[in-house]
């Protein structure tokens, strides 16, 4: 059996939608088991949409939820009541195999860390994503874990990302950089001195700097970002294929005249919908965390909450957390990622 | 008469496409001269693409152009030969009425305001550009002008908007900053910082904090944000408008059983392109100068040449750029800014 805690309060869209998507999960997959916590005004909406399920479903009581619009350093003051909080709490007991929460994600990052902990060779833990290109999936990170960032955290990104691709067997994963120009020279400080150093690094495949327009090529297997950039870059994406998805669709129905061939081209943009949404990428990864944890957009229906949970199944399954922090841990020892940057600063003098 | 100089040079597809795109804008407007500062060896193709039209064509000599991989600040050192500084001169000189470039952006920035001189109550100027969103387009800024910004350079754009969008007829444009959350606690500090300042000032339409994904909702007239995370959102809209084109035109070219509703199709998808196409929006605007300059994309082809003509000779007959200038002068006098800042931040202590 396999167990996911699922923090389902702090949605825009009210718990509904998640209890829905955990009903189509465990029907889909029969080794399954879920942990809800709920405050006990919600238990009997929950118990009713899982009715069949109720064997395979244990509610969790909890006091309160951490709202949106809260402060994230809220949620550190008297948090053992809240459904966050109790979701993550069963990771570290060893009741649940994984989180997927729908609330605030400061607030997820701060308890996360705080309950889980973290590695120890790295300043701090990163939300990522992978997003859909014209080819193979790009992870992207940071996503607004950290706002600004040094150069030293971009480097441990990069070595983030790489532990990430090949616990899940890519061998040589081609990392860049996301900037505002691919020559060397262009760009802020800390993104120029990150990719001097990433040049000199033999343990990382570093492709150099990349445009926003370029990431979509399917080139890269991830991109490294500070997380207001990635942050604005990701919803910026989310926006305009939702709108060109809505615009498709607009001119479907306009064209009357398609007759009997409107629900092939309805299909077709099935196709389309299906290789880009972004609701299909299963929502933000914690990386750096002792412990799998998800987040999924705080508006998420119940399809994107859907894809969200198959992903953390999946992630569980395959145990690509522990594999990452193994070998995170183990190639990357504390203190050798700045040492090692110290010495090849030294030994290149004139860059 | 209206005269546009062209600097013509450096684009990654070569001069051939402005010379075509030059062509159809002196075919289209009867009224239009084209000054092309050229080196002597390139003249001669362009006289073989323009030759229908050579009486309103006046080559001027060059020694060479700023490749795109040159440093900005090259630019600056014995400039005189180079096709931007000559097609600038010839603004200065009143002998053209604005400039489009295809050239290397920093050196352009530099070189217009070294040349034609730029507000003096503005601390930088700025490149801007309308995007495209499912209502009206929306002016977004900084592009990559200023990478790192103060929370009064901030302040200082949203004023400037304003000033092009009234100029340019719009009575209370609607202004928003781009942040990672609509919450007044998100965000860098910077960001927070302009955002509370903007709150309290009665001279802009202020609306808060836009995330990523609102930004195409067709609310807002404009969009603020830093050089740095602006280029990187503009870069992304455009790679994926790109990329989701390609996609719907390989679905309709698998679809063989559409027969003949495919031109029907093709049509949309045309229509579509035209919405949302970012080659339609004409270039970046150089803000702040004294003289209407207009950048457009390194890797213009012919129709997105031909947009960023049309756009200059438009803003030319609007006469926007001195509109904008003389209400901005007039609006903001030197020191007022700053000045009226500290009297709010003196006046809300406890904020």
């Amino acid at each position: 059996m396999l167990t996911i805690a699922v923090d389902a309060m702090g949605g825009d869209l009210g718990p509904r939608v998640a209890f829905k998507a955990c009903k189509r999960l465990l029907k889909d997959q029969s080794d399954v088991q879920i942990l809800l916590p709920l405050e006990p005004s919600v238990q009997p909406l929950a118990a009713q949409i899982l009715k069949r399920y109720l064997s395979r479903v244990q509610f969790l009581n909890c006091d309160s939820h951490i709202k949106m619009s809260d402060h994230p350093k809220h949620a550190l003051r008297n948090s053992s009541g809240l459904s966050m909080h109790v979701a993550l709490q069963s990771v570290k007991d060893g009741l649940a195999d994984g989180v997927l929460s729908v609330g605030n994600t400061g607030a997820l990052l701060l308890l996360a860390r705080r309950i889980l902990g973290s590695l120890d060779n790295l300043s701090r833990p990163v939300l990522a994503t992978q997003l859909p290109t014209r080819g193979k999936p790009i992870l992207m990170m940071d996503l607004g874990a950290n706002l600004a960032m040094t150069s030293e955290q971009l480097q441990e990104l990069a070595l983030l990302a790489v532990a990430w691709l090949k616990a899940g067997g890519e061998e040589n994963p081609a990392v860049g950089l996301l900037n505002i120009g691919s020559e060397p020279s262009k760009g802020p400080d800390f993104i120029r001195e990150a990719g001097e150093a990433l040049t000199r690094r033999t343990d990382v495949n570093y492709c150099g700097f990349v445009e926003g327009d370029r990431m979509f090529d399917g080139v890269l297997d991830a991109v490294i970002c500070d997380g207001y950039s990635g942050n604005i870059a990701l919803k910026t994406t989310e926006g305009l294929i939702e709108w060109l998805l809505d615009l498709m669709t607009t001119e479907l129905g306009q064209s009357k005249s398609l007759g009997w061939s409107l629900p092939l081209w309805r299909a077709a943009l099935r196709r389309v919908d299906r290789k880009v949404s972004p609701a299909r990428y299963g929502g933000a990864i914690l990386m750096g965390i002792n412990g799998c944890v998800v987040k999924t957009h705080g508006k998420s229906d119940e399809r994107t909450f859907r894809y969200a949970l198959e992903y953390v199944s999946e992630q569980i399954r395959s145990g690509r957390t522990k594999k990452l922090n193994d070998f995170y841990q183990k190639t990357y020892a504390v203190g050798s990622l700045s040492a090692s940057i110290n010495v090849q600063l030294v030994t290149n003098p004139s860059q």
